[in-house]
């Protein structure tokens, strides 16, 4: 006989990874529609966007960025912001996620892949709901700091400290 | 203590959204194997598929899509239907998905992104098995139907209605 | 009334798929980060690896793999090994998934696709941790053998027997 209690704890775990794998998966169709709202709400009021040492440091920064002419330029021109898999580590109400991911850009009678990057995630559950805390993005193209990214997201651990200007 | 049938509801949703996502991954490989029955069974007898204002109007017309001899000689040259995680919303027998895809052709020694596109699936559980009823995709070119199709999928709503004619 | 054992059961065949998918969606992050440990313990001991009819035939060779200056010099000049989403059928201590990849190398200021390929695995549960023991993929360049493991995959079979010259 199995206990409804430890039933419980097990699914909550699931639900849990399925609330953060979801979360992370809405970030490309949100910016590649060009949605700021919906992009936003992705973060923490006090969440952080670190991209190749640019610094994003609210939700309403996020916001900006995503309204910004030369984002809304992407999107007219046609971008797509692909993301892959999320191995998500769940400890309580925080955890960590770790993916990779793939801007896209139209070019001619197809596409172009502009970036592909590491993307370390911390988040948090606040007011019942899971929220980026820090996402930190690094380019593969050599640079440790991306590689510290994956190895620390697939560990479980923090975003190591990276140097602001380690592209 | 944690009562048996709430477990199960939520179970049950947590089974709806594998099956759904997991019906969706199976696109691509079906497809790229060139295998019609695979993929023609995804849809609802009477589901559609809108690419780009091409109307596919039941099960059939898929299959007959991936048997054609266009597709055909697609799968011969080498491509790949690269699908990206699903964010799926479960509403009793009905449900709403969105994700990216990508499709990828063979040129020279690599590959060349071909399309980038939006997709939106309405769904609906058939005979205890979830089946496609609308699929909607336009491609990342700065067309607003491939917006709309993101936002409508990301709030769980309808698929919008677009012009045939708009890509 | 839901049964508790039922849950159970259910529960952990969901558990199951999330431990494939999850270790599946770490080969990427791995070896872009040029961690040999982190993707070497993916395998079982004795598991292997066919890429193109070059084969591995255990953990250790896997580990070499990654280790190798070919593979090093790849992670130093960017690369991305991207995991499509995962088709899972677990059948007890044995699953069968598939997906697709590509993989992707820095090229001037972006990136070019470089391989686009079918992956079929066969994982066993062992000391209560799910492995791979056989992983063989093949590029979709049109040749049979891709679409003999994209088939085999959906339909939760083992892989096919395929010549190691044929890719």
């Amino acid at each position: 006989m199995t206990d409804a209690d430890e039933l419980g704890t097990r699914l909550r775990r699931l639900e849990d990874e399925r609330d953060i794998s979801r979360l992370i998966a809405s970030y490309g169709p949100a910016v590649d529609a060009g949605d700021a709202d919906a992009a936003a709400r992705l973060w923490a009021t006090d969440g952080s966007y670190d991209v190749e040492g640019w610094q994003m440091a609210s939700r309403a920064d996020v916001h900006a960025m995503v309204s910004s002419p030369s984002h809304q330029s992407l999107v007219a021109n046609g971008c797509c912001h692909f993301i892959g898999p999320t191995v998500v580590t769940v400890t309580g109400d925080s955890a960590v996620a770790v993916c990779e991911s793939l801007v896209l850009v139209r070019d001619g009678d197809g596409y172009r892949v502009w970036r592909a990057a590491a993307n370390h995630f911390m988040l948090q559950r606040i007011d019942d709901r899971w929220q980026i805390a820090v996402r930190t993005s690094r380019v593969l193209d050599g640079n440790p700091g991306a590689h510290a990214l994956l190895r620390a997201g697939l560990a479980g651990q923090r975003a190591p400290a990276l140097d602001a200007g380690a592209t």
